[in-house]
């Protein structure tokens, strides 16, 4: 089947693909091409095209993954792989805690397209709802932390306390090169430090603070766990001072439903708080998705990793949300970068954030010590039943001592349906939680020990109490009245949808994102996430448990690689960041491997997405800069010039295909065959796949390893900025150090012609498999489409971007194209000579697109001054035409400056958006209409008989930005991090 | 337990009851009331309260409802019902249908608020969205059937039969007393009409149209099914050309799917088509919900039962959606009525709507096709074997000859997992649909003869054909852009947002309206709904398979009976409407049953429900009048002047309780009393029942049957103007005569004290247990509240309608109170002398409270001039607050008007709805500022703490209604009931 013929009327791939064959007829018509295929082949350079039909000679798009089948079709197979995972309650703790998702949040939030489909507020003006959902988070975790400033956000408890470490090491100037762990660390926290600590040079010394307190010798940061991951619950007010005196960082990290018993870090001393917002409302979902944080004392704001949520003011002097210090964001463009801070979990933070909100600090005092006094009730009964605990001080973690029998006991719980972590062949370890109920302690009581006496209905109230009387907390938290006013269903359903509503999200209209590939996230591939088969599992469930998840995981794994030309993939990374850290780790480790650990320099073309840069520093590596040509190709004359210069030292090169430039570069073959002839290894950033699927493999032309973003080209929805998923794939010389944990229920990864083989490199997430309960949207996708549905999805996109190219070339110019003059699935439009001809800035074009009621594309990157924008392949005809027709009126609105009928600094292009306020109160002042103001598309009526047969629809579904532009440098000078604490 | 007692933290009566313990005291205070029981003591007749405190002597409110239970704790039990059905493919037919609903329509209209908390849309201005959808619903229908007018749906297509019975009866003036009945008609719809027939004296007569032609002798209508239930195609044209050259009515039962192969009953000559649009995407449901409806030839339309959109203009002249010729429903406050009209389906009409807006002609005709060919196929497959087929011409349903081997057959397909029906020893029915494989063919085959040859690839395409060459459609069908411009997922997700935006549901705020008891709808409720364990099992099936579904039931019969003092319950009234008929029905057969079918007065005070005098009289009752005294109680004097004029004729009274007044009557048990002594009995009309539960119970007071409605009392969401489900409850000696079915799994219902007994009366819905696929709603609520949570939330409804009423006579006239100046959960606002004072009518404040951001409360029911305003116990104080301080300003504004700052026809009162774009677009010549039209609350500042700190904050979640006000007598005049259909 080629890229242009039919499919089925029951086919997914015509409700995925937004253009139909009328449409796309008319599109190939436009740019004079006969169909996709002879589209694609003037685009792709022919040494990389794979042939839709494979003759001889020609690669072959053939691929191992299936033929697509129909929505019924996939959800049934994959209710299939759900049935063979076994849920049972799990007890095991470690940083995942069982947890009830409140109803009205799992619909009204993970459910609903209006928050799941929104990209990264970085377009505050349309981002209110859910920057005031982080500034909530931000709050949440400072009243809870006691500290002062809390990014919106981090990946999960271990990379957080990885950034931590940095954080440190970056405030630190002397103090040395050792980090302190608390040897009662979670033991997953401890292993990714470990290998964060392993690619920069620092050493990682594991310390039992509680009995040895700070051991002598220089080190420049500590981290402590509270409570402990044994459970044990004692004061690190000594071990923090003394660590603060020797003015390194105090690093502590903290259990958030904890902190509604015990007394904050803050309070205790410590300069950085790390955790998880897990289990407040968050599924387990076998390891993730869930928010983690950052949560520092003022003076380290400017170190902080991650986004930061602050309150700025708009045009009319109106409190505004926004993203604070994003110049932050610029050392990520810098070859001195040493944290990927791109990343977050906005959806998960939003769930958490709301979580507190409908419990508020009554509610989640009262869930904390009850979990606390269930705790107290357990250990009461098995004291009772003759067996003791290794710590007599807890919140919700008890360790039993069970000399040799730790296994039996396991097993006996596990046939009660409970399930325990044991510490070798003596310990029991368990961990309780707001869903354990009092039934249950009797249940996990008559496990233990079948023959004692049922307890009474006193248990739950009874207890001898928790140990840490010294530690019960006072301070009041999450006093604001966002935390009391919510506490009915109504009100909380009604607040959740005023926070929607003032947010533009793929369910209004197209987000041309260019780089951000912002396709449709289907409802069909959405629907696993919220099954329990896939969200109840703790990750480190037995492997018994979840062999329909590893079956899964075996598949997505095989189909990653072949349509990627690898041979193996991971999918721990738990965003493009990670995996991108995970491959050029692969790639040091596979360089060290064979006496080559010399190779540090890595080659980065001055057109690469900034995390890119970034990733090598924390990978190790030193970058180095290859120049780009005029037409944003790679310069190999610099590139070879800078093989040479570096010799031996050459460990890898980076780049992006196509490029960043939104181009297929015709010389990647030779490019990657250079660094290949040097020694060096060849990193293929995986940005762009939605430009290659089934159309070139990056694992074929010449990469060594890739990673790939599920969020953007396999269907994860952004989530307003999170949750990804970065799987790194690579070729089989790479395999052994690609990503491992220590709990990985099946290290044996599918290897393209070798059978199955380990990961053996250091864990790059928390989880053994990262954020498992999204990878059912992207095992839908693949298996929806298929991969002749993917190769027409490529197209597609491929067809719109050029599409769009050619008729916004009316007004504008397109930087890059190929040598067909054909650009990829993305165009990047320069508005310098506009800027300068005109005065209207980047900055009012994409301002203005809102009162037109579209999203901006992609503001001033790869290139200052420029709009990089995406279709992708799920828009319709009618949508990208209203959006090029609002590009071109833009422009005439631009020509009226330049005429003199508005004025340069008032006028409706520099004045944008415009709110339905600003049009309602005050005077009237400005030398165009109101009508002109925030209707500005309404004469442009499409076809007399569409069902949008007037301009009063589209006046009907206009989009009302709540805020106007929003001042980016008031918000830095005066940075509001939360609502008001007092 | 008292009311006003406190409850768990994880107590979902916390959730679900929006005052809190401090609002509450507030509230109290205000009243001057100790606490909700004190102010409940004061509010309700000691003869009927409940003692919360169930002292000696005093009626207990101890109820054989269980303890409410957490969200997860009810969810798990439902979990445990629902693993007791079990889900086999049906083949069953029969009027239902598999179906596979898309995902984008589950997850945008089913699962979403905005659309499934909607009220009916009687305020068009609010309601855009939801009329757009009813009309493409209607155009569907229209265009399908060839008919000219549809209404916007039905309960089902047995009772859309009965009412197209009824419509020939009001049509057709002579023509005796004979409906003809096609034998091939569906036997639900068969026992539906006969029930109705029998109410109403009609003689219904069994035809075999096909073998017989038309008989002699006079009759005023007939119906055919088209295909017949036998699956059997033939050419109705003859006949229903004989039935219209008699002059009497010619009905078309059809099937939807069939029409899009099948020459339109139109075009054969129908004048009214009826059917259901269940197998356009809306699950089974075991029987429902789904829409049904009832189209008719241009002259009929003003017997059109059911509800019709309209396209009408605003009064900006735009074009505006509304219900048209409303004016019929004035009919059912008459005494002549013989249609219940008010009752419809639209969340089922629209998700049936919007999955051939998905699909498209082309994809629908694709999907009939394939139907086709299979039943094709299999018949071949079938013949191949040496079976033979009762007809060779066939759409979707096969009846397969297998004499004496029926049973085994069907229990061999059971085997395979295909459910069919047999008809007596020698047949097995079977219908394919969309969810048909080329593999189930296979199977199906396999299963009638297991030792044939298994077919080959060519399956599915060959067939000799389907045997109606001369009934093959040729008129194009859904030709208007609605039906081709949505059919990706990304533009069907948006146009259901855009949809969904322009209206107001309770996802936004209050819809305080009065009788229509608009509660929370929780989403925990809302899960079952989904399941497939519920929604995927045909309502014939076998009592086996459903055994989770009788439990549930039977949980259900037992609970609601005991809550109103009744004892028994049945749940197949699938509308109010269809429970307030079956109930008159059974007192109709109970005193026939006693030898006095005589009685035929039914009493109906002149304050009640519109449909009470309705149902009376369909069931065949003459209606009497009973007057009001001046405190709008029941007249003691005419009540007794009406009893003793109607002596040995009295048949039973209808009462509301507390009344349409909402108050609480003192006399209600001397009421009942005075009726029974005299022979009669007493139906409570359970509108109101949001006032009673845990209070009073009315089987107790004296009542002997009540309906009540599901979607009032027991959280079943509005769904935008249904489904609703209207059980009916009577005492022990109505058992017998509730509303039995001929397919019902288990006719064993609960009688308190007298284990199980049959119910015997004729069916009023076409399946067995109604709407049973949203009974898991209520089913969760109860299991949530428990009897404690009942109550509070009723005394807790109770106090909000009291403190609005309090706090609202400042400036309005509270029109009805109780002896004690309380009101029960709802009060009315008396605005005649406001409007004879100021010239504002309930209109101009309805219309304005939109630019307030409320939905109006009920108008001029059940008193002409006057507003009904009930809060519910879900509604917060602060947005009570908001309401009534919305009210007051309102009273200020008129002030202004009589003041003459405002001239009498130019102020924001009279031009209210305010649209955006009437503030945008144009000159502004009113003598008010745009401000004061579009935000006039927003200086109504609440507390400077909260949340919501700003005026601001408000003009952000300002809802803009798309419409200007719309005119009602326009769209009468030009009636426009479908999309332009050329």
């Amino acid at each position: 089947m080629t890229a242009s013929s039919a499919h089925a009327h029951d086919s997914f791939v015509r409700r995925h693909v937004g253009t139909d064959p009328d449409a796309q007829r008319h599109m190939l018509e436009v740019l004079g091409h006969d169909s996709l295929d002879d589209m694609l082949r003037a685009a792709v350079p022919g040494t990389i095209l794979l042939d839709a039909e494979s003759g001889d000679g020609a690669r072959s798009a053939a691929s191992a993954v299936p033929e697509g089948i129909t929505e019924p079709a996939a959800l049934a197979e994959l209710r299939g792989l759900a049935a063979r995972n076994t849920v049972r309650r799990s007890l095991i703790g470690l940083g995942y805690h069982g947890t009830h998702t409140p109803a009205v949040i799992q619909r009204n939030v993970l459910e609903n397209p209006a928050w799941y489909t929104a990209y990264t507020p970085y377009q505050p003006e349309i981002s209110q709802g859910r920057l005031e959902a982080l500034l909530t988070f931000q709050t949440m975790i400072c009243d809870l932390t006691g500290m002062d400033l809390s990014n919106a956000s981090t990946l999960d408890e271990a990379t957080s306390a990885a950034e931590a470490m940095l954080m440190a090491r970056r405030a630190v100037k002397r103090n040395g090169n050792v980090f302190l762990v608390d040897a009662d660390a979670l033991p997953a926290t401890k292993a990714v430090l470990q290998g964060r600590a392993d690619g920069l040079g620092i050493e990682l010394r594991e310390v039992d603070f509680r009995t040895e307190g700070v051991p002598e010798g220089e080190y420049f940061g500590a981290l402590v766990q509270y409570p402990g991951a044994s459970g044990r619950v004692w004061d690190p007010r000594d071990v923090l001072a003394e660590v603060r005196s020797t003015k390194a960082v105090a690093v502590v990290a903290a259990d958030l439903l904890a902190l509604t018993m015990l007394a904050s870090p803050g309070s205790l001393g410590a300069d950085i708080t790390v955790g998880s917002s897990q289990r407040f409302g968050v599924p387990l979902g076998f390891g993730g998705p869930h928010a983690g944080f950052v949560a520092v004392r003022k003076g380290l704001e400017r170190q902080l990793p991650g986004r930061l949520v602050g309150v700025s003011k708009d045009a009319d002097g109106n409190p505004a949300y926004r993203l604070s210090l994003q110049t932050r964001e610029q050392h990520i463009r810098r070859e001195k970068a040493t944290s990927a801070i791109t990343t977050a979990q906005v959806l998960l933070a939003v769930m958490a954030a709301m979580y507190a909100v409908y419990h508020g600090p009554d509610g989640l005092t009262r869930i904390g010590r009850t979990v606390a006094d269930r705790t107290a009730a357990l250990a009461d009964l098995l004291r009772r039943s003759g067996f003791s605990l290794v710590s007599e001080s807890f919140f919700d973690t008890l360790e039993v001592r069970a000399t040799g029998t730790a296994a039996d006991l396991a097993a006996s719980l596990a046939e009660a349906g409970y399930l325990v972590h044991t510490v070798g062949d003596d310990i029991v370890h368990l961990s309780l939680d707001e869903t354990v109920t009092a039934e249950d302690l009797t249940a996990i009581a008559a496990a233990f020990a079948p023959h004692a006496p049922t307890p009474g209905e006193e248990l739950a109230e009874a207890s001898s109490g928790h140990g840490w009387d010294a530690l019960v907390r006072e301070d009041p938290f999450l006093q604001h009245p966002v935390f009391t006013s919510f506490h009915s269903e109504t009100a909380m359903m009604r607040y959740l949808r005023r926070l929607a509503d003032r947010d533009f999200a793929l369910d209004r209209g197209m987000i041309p994102l260019g780089s951000c590939t912002m396709k449709l996230n289907a409802a069909t591939e959405m629907a696993g996430v919220t099954w329990a088969e896939f969200n109840a599992l703790h990750p480190f469930a037995p492997r018994e448990d979840v062999e329909g998840y590893l079956e899964m995981i075996d598949q997505l794994e095989t189909w990653l690689a072949d349509l990627t030309g690898y041979d193996t993939v991971s999918l721990q990374p738990n965003a493009g960041s990670q995996g991108e850290f995970a491959g050029l780790l692969a790639i040091r480790a596979y360089h060290a491997s064979r006496g080559e650990s010399g190779r540090d320099i890595c080659l980065v073309p001055s057109s690469a997405h900034g995390t890119n840069a970034a990733s090598a520093v924390i990978a190790g590596l030193r970058v180095v800069v290859v120049a780009s040509d005029a037409r944003g190709n790679i310069d190999l004359d610099d590139l070879k010039q800078k093989i040479k210069d570096h010799g031996d030292e050459l460990a890898a090169i980076m780049i992006t295909y196509p490029s960043t430039h939104g181009v297929y570069e015709e010389e990647v073959r030779t490019v990657c065959q250079l660094v290949h002839d040097a020694g060096g290894q060849v990193y293929v950033d995986g940005a762009n796949l939605n430009a290659l699927l089934q159309v070139a493999r990056p694992g074929e032309f010449g990469g060594d390893v890739s990673h790939l973003n599920l969020h953007k080209t396999f269907c994860i929805p952004h989530g307003g900025g999170g949750p990804g998923v970065g799987p790194v794939a690579a070729k089989a010389h790479l395999a052994p150090f690609l990503p491992g944990h220590p709990a990985m229920q099946r290290d044996e990864h599918p290897v393209a012609g070798q059978g199955a083989r380990s990961h053996g490199g250091p864990p790059v997430s928390q989880a053994p498999y990262g954020s498992p309960s999204i990878l059912p949207i992207t095992w839908t996708y693949i298996r929806l489409m298929g991969p002749d549905g993917l190769r027409h999805a490529t197209a597609s996109a491929v067809l719109a971007a050029n599409y769009m190219a050619r008729r916004l070339s009316e007004s504008y110019e397109i930087l890059y194209t190929g040598e067909n003059g054909l650009v990829a699935h993305e165009c990047i439009v320069d508005l310098r000579p506009f800027t300068a001809r005109t005065g209207i800035t980047v900055d009012d074009v994409a301002k203005r697109l809102i009162d037109y009621g579209f999203h901006a594309p992609t503001m001033s990157f790869p290139v200052a001054g420029t709009l990089m924008v995406e279709p992708t392949e799920s828009e319709d005809l009618a949508e990208i035409d209203r959006f090029v027709d609002a590009m071109l009126m833009i422009a005439k609105e631009a020509e009226e400056v330049v005429a003199g009928t508005w004025p340069a600094e008032d006028n409706p292009l520099v004045n944008s958006p415009h709110t339905a306020a600003s049009i309602a109160t005050g005077e009237w002042t400005h030398p165009y209409s109101r009508e002109v103001a925030v209707y500005p598309g309404s004469w442009t009526a499409l076809e007399d008989d569409s069902v949008h047969d007037s301009a009063q629809m589209r006046i009907q579904s206009k989009y009302w930005p709540p805020v106007r532009r929003v001042e980016q440098a008031y918000g830095d000078r005066n940075l509001v991090p939360t609502w008001p604490r007092d």
